[in-house]
Parts: C-alpha cells; structure tokens; sequence
C-alpha cells in the first residue's frame, strides 16, 4: 500500500566567514522514486564557487561551496510522498549472507555506532525475536528508556555515551536504532529529513533499516524506523544518508565561520 | 613512472563455527587496473552458501560465506603491480570544494578516526605545510614518535589512544595518518595490503591520501602512504579499501567461531 | 549478629625486574577490628629497600620495594572474620548532608567509575528504592545482567565500557556497583579481597555502600556487596580499600618487570 | 625563601533549589600554616542543615547543606600568604619507595587523568630530565601546546581529550600537568585556588606535585605548578585539594538546582 502524501517545507540558515572558506551543504529533499520533488527553489548567495556532488548511495545532492562574508540559504520546496507502507512486524530480516554489496558498510561500526559493542546487550534484551519485531523491541526500548532533552549531547555523543546517559535529542535516538539493529546483523543508516510533528521544528534525523521486501522474493528494502516517534515513512521527507551524523549534517566548514539563523518550517498540505 | 614488479603471495587460514554461521572474508588481491592478476587460486571447503559481492569503492570483493564445523581457506596468487610512482612533495592538495563526489565519505570521521578531534593539533604541528608535503610530515611525524609494539592495541584501539599511547602496530600507524589526513581536509582511507617487506609476514595496512594527479589538470588520485615504512606504492598489493578498520577485516564472523591457523607468506620474484 | 569463621590464605607470586625497580605491594590481610590476624607469615626475597606505609583508610599496609632480577613473594595467614552480618534492606541510606568527612571521596567520580554519567539511569530503573533495598536491586541487576567471562576486560575497562558490554570479572562488577551506588549518592569503595569461593581462586574484589548502623543512631558504616556472589560480609578477607581499581592493586610497579607464577589458595577452615 | 603576600577575595554565588536538596560546598581559603587568615566572613541564607566536614589531606572544609528555594553566598576574606619559594629547577625527585604514605593516592589514575596512558609520551619527550628540571619542561610544554580557550571542554572533558584537542581552561591545564608528572612517578594534585593574575577573575585550578624538600633531608613537599601561567606559589590561594577535579567543585549538587550569578573578584593588597 502506498499513501500520496504532499509536504511543504522552508528552511533558511546564513553564515559569515571571515576568510574565503569551504563549505559543504546538504538540505535540500533528495530527488528519489518515493520523493516526487513537484516544486523547488533554492536561493543562495553569489560564491567564488558552487559545486553539485551526488551524496551518499546517490540519495540527494551535496552541494559545495566556496565564499566569504555573509552567505543567506533558503530552500522552499513541496513535495508529493509516495513511500512503501509495510507493517514491519511482519518483515523477516535477510541472513546477512544474502544481503546485497550495497548494504554491507552499513553492518559495519562507524563514528558514533559501534554497534559490536553492543551485541550482548541486544541478544540478552531482545535474542527471542528477529526481522522487523526485533527492530520494533528495539525501538520501543529507546523510546521508553531514553528521555528526549536537548542541550545534553554534543558532536562528541556517541550511541555508548547515549546508552549510559539515557538522554539525547533525535540525532541520539537514531544513532541507539543504528547501533542495535547492526549488533542484531541488520544493515542500518542515517537518515537526515524534514518532518511536520518535528517539536519546535528544525532538521530531523532518524534511523532506516534493511529488511525483506514482501514484493521481491529474497530482494530487501530500507525501512525508516523513529525512536523518537515524531517521524515516520508517511511523512519523513529525505535530505541524505549515511554511517551516522558524522557523514550528514545540514553544513560542514572547513574554516571559521560564524553561523547566523536558522528556521525550518515544515507541514502538510491540503 | 611506473615501475613493474611482481609479487608472490600464499595466505591461508582456518576457523570452526559450532553451528551454521554466516562470514564476511576478505583476503584476495584486488583486480585493478594497477594489479594486474597474473595468476590466483582460491581454495575454500565446502560451504552451504558461497556468494562474492563487491567490496568497498568497488576495490576488491568479499566472500559472503555460510558455513559450519572446521572450514579451511588458501589462496596463492602472483601480481603484477604498475603503480604510478610520483614524488608526494610535489604534489599539491585539491581544495575541498573542488573534491569529486566519491572521495567526500573520506574527509569524514569514522570509528576509530575522529579526524575533527585532530584539527589543534595538525594546524599547530604541520601548519606551514600544504598537500604531499604536509603528508609526508605526518607520515615522519608518526614514524618518529609511535613505536612499532605488537600486543598493545586491540580491537577498540581508536587513532585517539594512539596518539596518547604511543605505540601500535600497522592498523593504528594508518588510523593516525589517516585522522592527521581528514583533520587537514585531505580525504582518506584505509587499506589492507599484502607486502613483502612486512615483517613477521601478515596481512598489513596502510593508508590512502587523495591528492592532486600531475597528469590530470584539476584531478586528484589515491596515494599510498605508509607510516611504519614497510610497505609502500611500489610493492603493496591492494585487497580493500574503507574509512578504516572497521570496514576492512579479513574476515567478519557473525556468530562464534574458533580461529584456527594463520599464514601469510608474501615474496617478491625474478 | 556476629558469626565467626576462619579462614586460611596461601598466596605466591613472583616476577623479575630487569633493573633496580621500585614496587608496590598490597597482598595480606589488613588488621582491622573486624579481621583478627590468628597467625601470618610474609616470607619475601631480600631487597634493596623495603619500607611498610599504611594503606588507604588505614586500611591494611602497602609495600615500598626496591629491587632487582627474580623476586618471590609468598604470604600465607590465617584469620578469624567476625564482620556485622546486618540484612541489607533494612538499612536506610544516610542523607548525604549527614555522611562523615571521610566518606565523602567515595561519593565522587574516580577513574573507572564515572558515577554522574548513570544517574538517570539509577534514577529511572531503581528510583522507588532507598538504602540498602536500592543496594540490593542494584547488586541482583548487575548479578542478572552481566555475563562474567575472563579475557573480555583489561586495564582501560571503565563501569561504561562494562555496562554496555554487559560482560566483565570481578573487578568490573565491582566498578558497576560502585558507579551505581555513587550515582544514588551513597558513598562506595572498592575493595580487594581473599574468599574461599573464588573459583578458579585468585584475587577478588568487591564494592562496599556506606549505610545506616543500627546501632548508632544518626551512624552509618561500610557493607560489603559482591555483585559476582562469589564473596560475602561472612567470608571475604579484606586487603585494601580504594575508590576502585586503580588505587588497589596486588602490585604496581615503576619500570619494566616480568610477571612470573601467581597462585592463591583460600579456604574456610575446621 | 618566604614571601609575604597579602590577598583580598570576595566571591559570591547564588542557586535556586526546587526541593529541599543536600549540597556539597568548598569556597573558602583553607586555613593551613602558609595562608593566614587575617579576617574572613561567610555570610549564608539560612538553611534546613548546615554542616562543616573537613575536606581531603585536612586542607580546608567543606560545608553541607540542605536547603530549598533561593539560596545566596557571600564570602570575604584577607589572607596572608608565607609560602616556600624553592626554585623548582633545583629540586630532586624522591624515588617511589621514599614516598609517604599520604602522597601514595596522587601517583594513581584518577578520573580525569589516566596518567598510565601517558607514560610513554612523558618518557619520550622528557626523559632526559628528573624531578623539578622535568616538571618544568612538563609545565613548559603544557603551556606552549594548549590554548586557553574556554568553551570548548565541559564535565566530561578528560587531560587525554585536552593532550589531543590541544586547548580548554585552568582545569584542562591542570589535569595534564597532574598526568603528566604521575606517569613521571611524581605524585601531583589538583588545587582549586584564588588568585589575584587570573583573567578573567574566577575560581581558578592549578597542579601540585611533590617534590625533595631541601630543607628536611629526605623528606618531601609540595610544589605549586601552573601552567596556564595565572598563579603561582607567591599569589595562590588554596580553597581545596583533590585528584583532580572530580574531587574539588566548590559547589556539588544532589538535586535539581538553577545556578544563579557568580562573582569572583581577588586582590593583592596594600
């Protein structure tokens, strides 16, 4: 079953470097077959340089830049979802030696994910259950046992950190998911989107996971999974993916750089 | 330049899974334009699934593999390496916003290389140097302060603990290049290599610096670089390439296994 | 209630310093009110210096030693335990504004029990419990939670490292307890002991939680807990106290040394 | 050599309890044979319990406290300073077995200075030197590598994120001096201090080691250290010792509490 589903979203940040400065930008909804992209425009300042770069598994565009001064972004953008809407706790997972090239960096430990770390932990918690129920346990586990509360995480939060402090914001929640579902052998990635109920609105981030897709005998899929509970497949428009925050973040510099304003507004049409 | 050398490799090893168990192995010289396979053998027992996919940066393969009791592997192969040989001193750096798509995962932290936690220290120690020359710096820079100390470092050993520490062995040499690399936004990875020079004979890494190609007016190519100088890009045969350990293991078992017997022999010949 | 019980104690070890290196030991029973020293014995080769200092807490001795090539160590003793045997969980805790002068360290952060870090945790899973009630949850957690498996921790491991491993001997099980109980503002310590059902015998630790005294209104006082449950008030031998491993250990030297033979014996005697 | 400073302090600080909690506080100058207090006053809201503990080696107090809602903080004082003034460059190490008991503690790993990790960097880098002509080297690359930089370390900030991030403040200077000079086998301590040069005025920290005391054969003492260059043994008031910053806050908080202002303002006098 597939829902249509029609998203308008705005956002616009701005920042000033001192010096000619390096940029590297990711914000705008990634043109892929479950994301029809039915208006854009994104407006950016004049720059010495600007760049369009495929992003991570060619989902969206990465965009660089070389300016200096002040630099004003805005992206507004409405977009028609049209995303599988499978149940997943009836999705089997694949036994990771059927599981395609593609998927099998996201196995493997990453910045903020060393999943290995936690193997016995999610074979003591939730060893009886496999595939998609395994992945729901997991969820509802950091949604019950993680408190949502910004300003008690940083760039240098990691899933462990987060497992001990039982606190973080959406980056963190995606970043447990990620690192669970690897320790049960289930490819994992991070997933940055645009997202209505997000409260206050800002970027967003959650976790997918690659389970069966009923429709392609021994063929997969990625599943958008939220621990945080305030996105979900429906609604979640896609920027990028990757590892983990490490590899998608709205804005990378490569040099000073005072960061201005940002506002994101996000909702659903009609 | 290019140089043309063969070498002769036999590698072999042998684990017990107690029950049907899945594995990630990665071992075989990879068949790039600069390796060229004269010659290979792979022996593998029996298995109930055998499937090659596509490794990292489509470098190599690795063998996922389902197997159960005692499973023995030996490959032989002899290689001939053309590598292109420039003087890394004379080589400039591309400036990040000129970087092609694919070698942008490089510039990111990643498990063990929390590049950005380096930033300080590269600025304040290699600050006055710029592309193959800063890489050579830091190349000198860790030959002269880590001691080669097998038994020191395991499989949570980050770039971090090494830099305290002190001393590693060839996987924490190349975690630190290349972290002190990415935090001077130059991409890199990881690299498992066979290379005669090793010494005791073992599988070996190194890293991997992009920089600017003399031959291609605005391109870049990858560049080995190898801090405990026993391997370099005129006898290391390539098996994978990664963000860092993580990604590049000979082999990955997901389940228990008893790791049997190991032996690397790598020769130059003629 | 007071029981009392004898205990035999054999321990040897040995190791041999390169050069003039200086050493410090901490491996007899302490005598202390609680542990009557019926008989010891402390045989050690000749050294160039050997200088007995109280230990922490006035708790036991510890050994300045000088000295070069092979040196063996050999202590046997016996001791006549007769510790408070109160039940726990009718112990309340002691507001923390009433804990004496000297508890007080052991309410703080120390280098592998980073307390602060699980007080949302404490809070969220043992919250409705106070005293030695909470102590007690948190002791049968841990015993539930944490697989013990020698060979899985080292000298870096930290109560973090083992709470997401869930794995760990005896000293990480105390650094657990210890993190937990300081997290719960009751003081905690590490402590190294002899007990007869160590099994292989060795070396052990438990945490000791200062709580109520009944018998001194407004008092309190340290209670063993060994989350291993291989130790209790009844048969462990105290050495020496500390706020957790790296403060107690059987030997510390200060410059290269070979570790030779360890061998411990402990038995309930009559 | 001994000087004779006299030092005016005013420091307040004010917090907001919710709900009758405990806290730990430790502001005022200590009162020890080289501080004398020529007048002191500490003004306090009144509490539900007030308490004075004495705080770690018998240097200064700490005062417990159970309160609710707004509490304020007002201290003032004149001290007069007689401190030893060794130059330090001439002063021996004592070896290990020499040690006093007391100073055993400050040559272990404590929570934010894991000094065993360092010791083949101190060995390496100051090997050539002994006692306080190493200190000072110690003391001098400190200062030399490290920026201050406040705002870029936190609560968790250990001296092995400061060695590789290369910046914070008084305390991250503190903490690797500490490390520093214990995996040189030289106990050191953390102070937390007043002193008239730190700018901005605040609650300041520096290191102490224990060194040779020229004037008692054999014996020791301890040393002033800092490297951030703020204070030093002539202007530095103690407030309290610990090891390390885990040990010494003047405010430690077992409940939900807003901080309110802090001022901080010290003066050499006349």
């Amino acid at each position: 079953m597939r829902t249509c589903m029609q998203i308008e979203i705005e956002s616009s940040f701005s920042f000033t470097a001192e010096a000619s400065t390096d940029m590297l930008l990711q914000f705008e909804a990634a043109a892929i077959p479950e994301q029809q992209i039915l208006s854009c425009e994104t407006r950016m300042d004049p720059a010495e340089h600007i760049a369009r770069v495929a992003a991570q598994d060619n989902i969206g565009e990465r965009i660089w830049l070389r300016c200096q001064g002040e630099f004003n972004v805005h992206y507004s953008a409405r977009i028609g979802l049209q995303r599988m809407q499978a149940g997943l706790d009836d999705l089997g997972r694949l036994d990771p030696h059927n599981l395609p090239a593609e998927t099998v960096q996201y196995l493997f430990d990453s910045r903020y994910c060393a999943a290995t770390r936690f193997q016995s932990f999610v074979e003591a918690e939730f060893g009886g259950k496999t595939g998609g129920r395994r992945v729901l346990a997991m969820r509802d586990w950091i949604t019950r046992k993680i408190r949502y509360q910004p300003g008690t995480s940083d760039s240098n939060t990691t899933a462990l950190d987060s497992f001990v402090e039982r606190r973080g914001i959406c980056r963190d929640y995606a970043h447990l998911m990620v690192s669970f579902a690897r320790a049960s052998e289930i490819p994992a990635r991070y997933v940055s989107v645009y997202a209505p109920e997000v409260d206050p609105a800002d970027f967003h981030a959650v976790a997918e996971v690659f389970l069966q897709d009923p429709d392609i005998p021994g063929g997969g899929a990625w599943y958008i999974v939220d621990a945080t509970r305030m996105a979900g497949p429906d609604d979640a428009v896609k920027i990028g993916v990757g590892r983990d925050a490490a590899d998608v973040s709205f804005m990378t510099v490569f040099g000073p750089t005072q960061f201005g304003n940002q506002q994101v507004s996000v909702r659903r049409r009609g």
